[in-house]
């Protein structure tokens, strides 16, 4: 047990709350503040993706006992269903059976942790907003405006776990020696929906990550509880189909009949949405330090923001918090220790998995649909349960283990070497499933 | 001539000072803010690096008029004066005879900049601390404290030149599809000072730039008019050989004693000095874009810093300037064509010398100390002389003409392949300056 602190956590969502919970079971004073109203008042806003989460989610949640709770509002899904050009249907699994990611609604789910936070005994200021912190000292400055009156509040400790914007952070980069970078995809996205049939069920497999991949552009849907679909469509803004060309009824409607024709049915209210709900932006947000001193900390997007395309943002923040409090553990009241190693640690695995989420936009909107992409997933997945102490494929790395994002890239990048000499063999598409294959897998990988 | 705009410039530094002298000429009405105080009634702050002027900086200066005003302050430099561990001193020539660049003292120069752009009309508002900016209003926020009062005041164009720190930037940041990146090295300086002799002549050559290449450190001096040189301190922040392990009096000069012994006479203020001056940091800093619909734009270090290792921060600034004006000159009144351009043609070239740059303190620090740079040095110089429209050493291109950066960078990489390939023959210490080894060089270029 530490030596309890007044800590406050700036950010409300599902890693402040996650967080909050943490620190209140450390025996802390915990505040938390959001700039929204309370989540579980309002009608939570057309854009949001849904979550995929997975076993290092799962992971902080079972460690503090509230998996289970969380699990009831989620839905499994075992592998992707590919609809194809052709209107065929191609499934995909994810990992070997019984592995899951879990689709679970971002709104559903913020609402649930701050439930669960605040019978913890953690207090929240909603409408609370934080414009500065002065480091050094642990003080939050809030106010209605940016440039208006502030009011001081001193913490011994501060969290930001406040987002790709974080306004902690932001004073942050006003230091010497702080590293930062924000980079804009030219891809944006925008939700859509799929309701449920009449008697509550779902008009598609709700076990499947749905994906309509078309290269430059795709449609993604993930199933909810109560029977319906949030679907995302990402896409350029510009150029050859992109938002800026669907600027009409007439042209988005064609647009999706001619890309989209499974969808005709399933999402009724395509016009109403498509121009009512937002454009979003994908930004991929790098940062170090995440720590000042012994006083401020960030974790979650707020420290590193990714794209959305292996859906690890909120795993990776969980990470953040399980590593958090291992340290917690190792080091207890020497919070400059604890800091420390938490940034160092987890800063490689941080920049992993921004490179393994920006990549994976190309393996979802154009590799899914493609032979050979399904040929190499087909061998490693026969060879994997040959020698299942010799071959994990990186998916079940990043998304069913433990193992640090950096050493799943790594190994990952070596595997895919190795797959791309194997899908060079001559009539591979025939013979992928004899000894001499794995033997020259076996071989490469010995050398 | 275009119409007449009210336009204001943020930062009175030297891009803003010879922007603010383009644009009165182009007949617009030109207000330039400074935060801080008229440089021309203070004492310069010890934390500056000389200027090495060279063909880009000059061109700016030229197509006004004021480049043989501004020779008047400068030295030329012909050669690098590179002071061996053993003592011994080796020059290495920067260009043709006749080329050179040209050291100039950063406070001597924008004070004389800020005085020729006044004769021009342009109004300077010194102590004006611009906050925020209104980026689709052109309006300024101006006040004593970022979160005080502030005065607004708007003009029909706003230019940030307000360097790496720039507060107009700062706004633009918080705008979607904004990308920006700050890195900061491990590596920072601090100037000290070797002062004229007492006849008012240099204590070591002058019309040279001297380095003491260590490695991972080293020391430079840049003469001044005065007979002084302008020194500057590179070295590691922490571990060995940094700035933290010279925090004794006795440390420092053995340090000096060991590593520079040849300063020992010519640095007579050593210990005041380093003690006295802060230590600076070297930020890499790129963002894009670099404008705002037709109302704002960033020009200089405010959208393109750089570390100073190949003297092109206010080169590269400078000839932003000279494109914009050839942009105005192509577009006139259409000032959303001539921002789309110019931010568009410059971004890659900016890149490009932040690349350049960061590599040259390899280049300073090391290699010119290198027998193998030594010689390749010889014999670029020797076959750039045989088949000068054959070969133009990179620092030539970089320094001596206006190729754009970016064509330099890549014909650079191109030629030092080559030179790897040269370098790499057996005995070429001694066959260097033969046929075959020409005929080598001719071949590899033609392929």
């Amino acid at each position: 047990m530490q030596n309890p602190k007044e800590i406050a956590v700036v950010g409300a969502g599902l890693v402040g709350s996650l967080l909050a919970i943490y620190l209140k079971r450390a025996g802390h004073s915990v505040h938390v503040f959001d700039r929204s109203p309370d989540i579980r008042k309002i009608q939570f806003s057309g854009r949001s993706i849904n979550l995929a989460m997975s076993n290092r989610g799962w992971k902080a949640l079972k460690n503090i006992g509230i998996a289970e709770e969380i699990r009831k509002i989620g839905l499994p899904m075992d592998k992707r269903a590919i609809h194809m050009m052709d209107q065929s249907l191609n499934f995909q699994k994810y990992g070997k059976d019984g592995e899951s990611i879990y689709s679970l609604s971002r709104g559903v789910l913020n609402r649930k942790m701050i439930d669960l936070a605040e019978k913890e005994g953690v207090e929240f200021f909603f409408e609370h907003k934080v414009w500065d912190v002065a480091l050094s000292e642990a003080i939050l400055k809030i106010g209605e405006d940016e440039h208006g009156a502030w009011e001081e509040r001193k913490y011994d400790m501060i969290f930001g776990s406040d987002g790709a914007f974080s306004r902690v952070r932001h004073r942050m980069q006003r230091q010497s020696m702080f590293n930062y970078s924000q980079e804009f995809l030219e891809i944006g996205y925008k939700e859509l929906n799929i309701p449920a049939n009449e008697d509550g069920t779902h008009k598609l497999d709700n076990s499947s990550l749905h994906i309509w991949p078309r290269g430059n552009f795709m449609l993604i849907a993930l199933p909810n509880l109560d029977g319906s679909f949030t679907c995302t469509l990402f896409m350029p803004f510009k150029g050859e189909n992109s938002f800026e060309q669907l600027d009409t009824k007439e042209k988005l409607v064609n647009f999706f009949a001619k890309y989209f024709p499974s969808t005709d049915e399933v999402i009724p209210n395509l016009v109403e949405d498509f121009f009512k709900n937002p454009k979003s932006y994908l930004v991929t947000m790098k940062c170090f330090p995440w720590t000042h001193n012994d006083k401020v900390a960030l974790i979650g997007d707020a420290c590193h923001a990714i794209v959305p395309f292996y859906g690890h943002g909120m795993n990776a923040g969980f990470e953040d918090i399980t590593i958090l409090n291992e340290l917690m553990a190792k080091y207890g009241d020497d919070w400059q220790s604890i800091f420390t190693e938490y940034e160092n640690s987890r800063k490689p695995n941080a920049d992993a998995i921004a490179e393994l989420s920006y990549r994976n936009f190309v393996e979802m909107s154009t590799k899914t649909a493609d032979a050979n992409f399904m040929l190499q997933k087909k061998i490693e997945k026969w060879f994997s349960e040959k020698h299942p102490d010799k071959w994990i494929p990186l998916y079940s790395r990043v998304t069913f283990s433990h193992q640090p994002y950096s050493e799943a890239l790594a190994v990952g990048d070596r595997q895919d070497a190795i797959m791309k000499e194997i899908l060079a063999i001559e009539s591979i598409e025939e013979i992928w499933e004899t000894e001499p294959v794995e033997q020259r897998i076996l071989q490469l990988l010995s050398e």
